[in-house]
């Protein structure tokens, strides 16, 4: 990600990723206010709710699910006539590299402004409970949080991610992630790290989650069981014939080209399913693919068929992509390429959208902490 | 403090806090000993400790007594027969401003190799156990953690800072702290105000700490019942002389030098004993006071009197006040006058420490959470 507040920061191009929190909410909420009936009917009532929010960033979604979950905690709380409400523990975890001090300076600080007009506003009484927000800096593909200290997590857009770029992919030099042209062994590469990856996610989260604790994952994936399914391969491979053009203006060697590669993996619900089942933990509340079209990383696209290929969406899908993926080109590619490589990529994204109907697939699983 | 890790920084410059820390070792050791023993002897034994430094900086000394807390609790688990190592939660606290980017860079990455070398040496065992590192942006002055989740706390050198400068300090327009000429209604002002806010911090600490917990706390203070003592108040008086300086040059106006405060209270051992006896929810373990000298600011002043007012002493305890008040002089008067300021301050120290003995005055107080 693009740290910072500039134009091509993460926190100012990440309206795609709060639009798929907002289209995944009813299943947020219904984990949240599962865990809270089956908690209020147990005998050993929780003091505090804790929660993590897993790849949180440092921008405007970084605490939108936490407010989702004290409003509603507290609501429900109040609802089923508990003497006094719960306090919060809101962990927020990114790579250690992530910038954790805007998120305390200036974040924090709109979190609690908005929480306290908002529990006015939601007639969940007007004073804002006790909440303790915590950096958590490190790889969700190792142990983050004490043993059983968890009763909600929440991450999105972040899983498809994968912890390193997979061994054995000599065999896709012409492409910068799985494509068409993708032999199986390199596909098998790629899916291979991606169940090392997150069963040991499963494994890491299983000790840290409650009992009866839930959590909510949505990643960028596919309806398709095939990997190189154009529904989640056709962004990289319009960045990757953007390298290519650089290429031949000889502005990018080829040999550079050839060992660049995006670790990032996007499953099928069975896939996923599958992992899951095999670690054994969590049983499956939801399992659910959705789609949202490109253009939503511009302000028209939201829920809007009509406005997709219109106004300047290439210029919305490149310059979201480029919060993302910048840092990755710029350490394989060095500085001076950026700007022009995402203007080549801009005008390809436009033609496209244009002609095309261009979707990101999201995979949301609903998860239980067996008993 | 400074940030960063420039020539004025504090993480450059807190040679004298680390110097601190380990002179109250033992205190923090019988302390966390103390823990594991009666919670060994409880029916329901931790599997997570979980210890909070409350003021941690950035630096050298933000994880010093984290690495304890682990080796300790560690060596003396597997002393005492348990089946496996706990799992450690550690806090570290302070302002949202602080580095929090720098600790989570580098020191966990330092903390983590060197508590490997540290372990496999000190015979608890080759391998480090799981230990989770979170940042808590806030105030301590106000509830950071949740309730009842504290083992242990530790807090250095930070205890002395109010949470404001007091209101009623007009007559105290020739100091910039108490000082021998102040009169008795400012003395009360900052007394009043630390009062307040110790009785605070103590408040909501009694609600994050386990029934048993520990604290230990540092601050700077005095063995006087005086609170213009010379032994506390002596290094800002000669500050204030270094501003008039300015002042009689023309470099600062008297008006500015008139209304800037330290908002800082050197308390005694007696009125630290009140203000714990007065809240209620601790017992003292131990209440001592220690000393230690200015030239202890460089390498060379360390239980070393016969290096007291040798070498440059005077620019060491000049760096590290600096490093220390540089952003609240710079806030009043502006960044223009730092640098010279610190030249009249340093040679003023070098002058003093020539001729007299100079020291601070630490009091270090040893608490347990009543059951």
């Amino acid at each position: 990600m693009n740290g910072g507040a500039g134009e091509s920061s993460y926190a100012k191009n990440s309206l795609v990723q709060k639009k798929v929190i907002s289209m995944t909410k009813p299943i947020t909420e219904a984990a949240i206010t599962e865990l809270i009936i089956s908690s209020s009917s147990s005998s050993s009532k929780a003091k505090t709710f804790c929660m993590a929010e897993l790849g949180c960033s440092s921008g405007p979604n970084t605490l939108f699910v936490a407010m989702d979950f004290v409003k509603i905690v507290s609501q429900l709380c109040r609802k089923h006539g508990h003497d006094e409400l719960p306090e919060f523990q809101i962990h927020l975890n990114d790579l250690p590299g992530n910038d954790f001090n805007s998120i305390f300076k200036s974040l924090a600080h709109s979190f609690h402004a908005q929480l306290l007009q908002e529990m006015g506003a939601s007639g969940a009484g007007g004073s804002a409970p006790y909440y303790f927000l915590s950096g958590v800096p490190g790889s969700f593909y190792s142990r983050l949080f004490a043993a059983k200290s968890l009763h909600f997590v929440h991450s999105s857009y972040s899983l498809m991610w994968l912890s390193k770029v997979p061994e054995g992919l000599e065999m896709n030099r012409a492409n910068i992630y799985i494509a068409s042209t993708t032999p199986a062994s390199v596909i098998n590469a790629y899916y291979e790290q991606f169940q090392r990856d997150f069963s040991t996610f499963l494994r890491c989260r299983s000790e840290e989650v409650v009992d009866g604790g839930k959590m909510v994952l949505t990643l960028l994936g596919r309806q398709s069981e095939s990997a190189s399914s154009k529904e989640c391969c056709y962004i990289w491979e319009l960045l990757a014939l953007s390298l290519k053009e650089m290429v031949s203006q000889g502005l990018i060697e080829e040999e550079k080209l050839g060992s660049f590669n995006i670790p990032q993996y996007t499953p099928s619900l069975s896939e996923l399913k599958t992992e899951v089942e095999k670690e054994g933990s969590f049983c499956i509340n939801s399992l659910e693919a959705s789609e949202i079209t490109w253009a939503a990383c511009g302000d028209s696209g939201f829920y809007s068929p009509q406005y997709s290929g219109k106004g300047d969406d290439g210029y919305n899908v490149a310059t979201c992509m480029r919060s993302v993926a910048e840092p990755l080109l710029v350490e394989h590619f060095g500085e001076l390429v950026i700007d022009h490589l995402f203007e080549i990529y801009r005008n390809i994204l436009s033609d496209r959208m244009s002609k095309e109907d261009t979707k990101f697939v999201n995979v949301t699983v609903s998860l239980t902490r067996k008993e």
